[in-house]
């Protein structure tokens, strides 16, 4: 469970296209990097995160008691499964295995709820537990880039149970339309929002994200954090990207991502004649995608040049399913003409893994 | 008892001369942020913590399973109260509050063994109760600037205990001498040591830190961490600060230390006649004092532009108790004539707070 897609990439030579690793190519931006290392003459002074609350409280519109910042999303994951008194969590898979292993590390035992690959991984309300109290979900889900409707989630936002949806790419969604940060404060106890700047933004070196709750649920989650948990260039960042000409470029950013993702998907449609699959319909900067001998069909790539991610680390999916993040249209057609070049194996001819 | 330096700084007027906060005055050298800025471009990757571990192994001369990065001592201190199966911990003090507030935040009770002013707070290890089976010391002792012999700090740790030392404060005691350090391997299981870069190296906003400690230990203490839990530019600053060069710098700062403390020490005997007194010997970057119209004093030192830090949120300690760091010889002499100044006041004559 505690496979990541940046082992798919680490120690691997320089030419090898990164398409395991969903943070956005070309990040992060050269005036971010500027306002970054503009804050390294304040470094001897301890961490002041107050300025990055209140902007990350206005990008939202909400009260800053709202606002809990984190040391990434992962750091809340633990928080969430420590901090909260749920006897009966449950998780929504496939999605991101860390809320997870971090459940499961604070001494609780997580029910699986398994969405289906043949209903297009949609979320059925009636599958989670009625007894569930903690129920995580993602949204859009990594890896199956699904995006549940709103409507959808706040059905499970009931009393006696917090819900809490990572929408770690919403801010790749146009609109953001489907957040639940909203409802925070009109349903108080009941959602958690888990958000990040690691993949818009290329900060994942950075470690920086946020919790968007009720001002109880965030007292309670910051009260199980260290002294200082995040640090002053992550604050600066997070400050940084809250500002209107950074909501501007992330706007453009989720623009541009669906028109690549289209693409994308059309390139790999071509395939479909030898048993390539795509979920669909596909939000998120990145897609999941089946094949008969998708491990053959990884390790090809490789030898192309193209690194995805593999998806049987993902519960209840098997080693036919691969991840891959959407990027421009040159990469895309190159990876399709390395996909052609594989054709006899993309056809499930014998040999191979 | 989360009341810390940074917060008589804060908001502060930039004439405030800070003596609250241990950072040393000059930090982060140039070279250093050079070498953090140098990093910002590989922000988009996750952080890679092997590099820096490496080099932390090899500065101590000890197996790389021997360390364990963590986003500052803070972020230790939550891990050693959370992944440690003690039952009965116990803190000396005065010391630095947190590792008892990250115990009870833990739902530990924490039993208090209280060093003696009269005694010079030196640590009798027969004051701490044989059942304690986790017993945390800091060592030079914030803010005591007492720093224990190892070899009284080795009887305590036992069979059946872990003795953690707060060694944030050694590398600026000059050849790091009293160090526990090489017994993480030697006594395996019974020794844990937390290290900073924050206060040499000027890097508080950086939130890195390390413990040393048994493979084991470290192991337990690691599976507690969130997935990438030290920022790229935090590993870079660890990598960097162990290269022989950083240590060279880091044993003249600490001989500079030595030599400052002494001069400031010699103001200070200036006005035991009005009664101020100081803790001695004084082996840390700052100095205990006490005076009895301590708070009065602070305040008109405030007023004159000099931050001390207030003692009475250290258990132990009472109003009448002041910490101030070490700085040169002009800030100094500075602040003893502020304090000549402020005479009247130093001879106990009646009104102030």
């Amino acid at each position: 469970m505690r496979h990541h897609g940046d082992a798919e990439v680490r120690g691997a030579g320089a030419d090898l296209t990164d398409l395991a690793v969903n943070v956005r190519a070309g990040t992060p931006p050269a005036w971010l990097t500027a306002r970054i290392a503009a804050s390294l003459g304040t470094l001897a002074a301890y961490p002041d995160g107050r300025a990055a609350r209140r902007a990350v409280a206005a990008r939202h519109g909400l009260p800053e008691e709202c606002v809990l910042l984190t040391a990434g999303a992962a750091e809340a994951f633990v928080l969430l499964a420590r901090a909260l008194r749920a006897t009966a969590p449950a998780v929504v898979h496939p999605q991101f295995t860390e809320p997870e292993a971090a459940l499961r590390d604070a001494g609780h035992t997580v029910r699986r709820v398994l969405l289906d690959a043949d209903d297009g991984f949609r979320l059925d309300p009636g599958a989670v537990p009625d007894a569930a109290d903690l129920v995580v979900v993602g949204n859009p889900t990594n890896p199956t880039s699904v995006l549940h409707p709103a409507g959808t989630l706040e059905s499970l936002a009931r009393e006696g149970r917090t819900l809490v949806v990572d929408e770690a790419f919403m801010d790749a969604v146009p609109d953001e339309r489907e957040t639940l940060a909203p409802l925070v404060t009109t349903l108080p106890g009941r959602v958690a929002v888990l958000r990040s700047l690691t993949k818009t933004w290329g900060l994942a070196g950075l470690r920086v994200g946020y919790v968007l709750s009720d001002p109880d649920t965030v007292a309670a989650l910051g009260a199980h954090q260290p002294l200082w948990p995040v640090s002053t260039p992550a604050l600066v960042a997070a400050e940084a990207c809250c500002a209107p000409d950074a909501l501007a470029e992330a706007a453009r950013a989720a623009r541009q991502y669906a028109a690549d993702r289209a693409h994308l998907l059309a390139r790999l449609r071509e395939f479909a004649g030898v048993g390539l699959r795509v979920v669909e319909p596909a939000e998120a900067p990145f897609l999941l995608v089946r094949h008969p001998r998708a491990t053959a069909l990884r390790l090809r790539l490789r030898e192309a040049g193209f690194a995805l991610r593999r998806g049987d680390t993902f519960p209840g999916l098997g080693p036919e399913w691969l991840r891959l993040a959407v990027r421009d249209r040159v990469t895309t057609d190159a990876l399709a003409a390395a996909l052609a070049a594989a054709g006899g194996l993309a056809r499930d001819t014998p040999g191979g893994a």
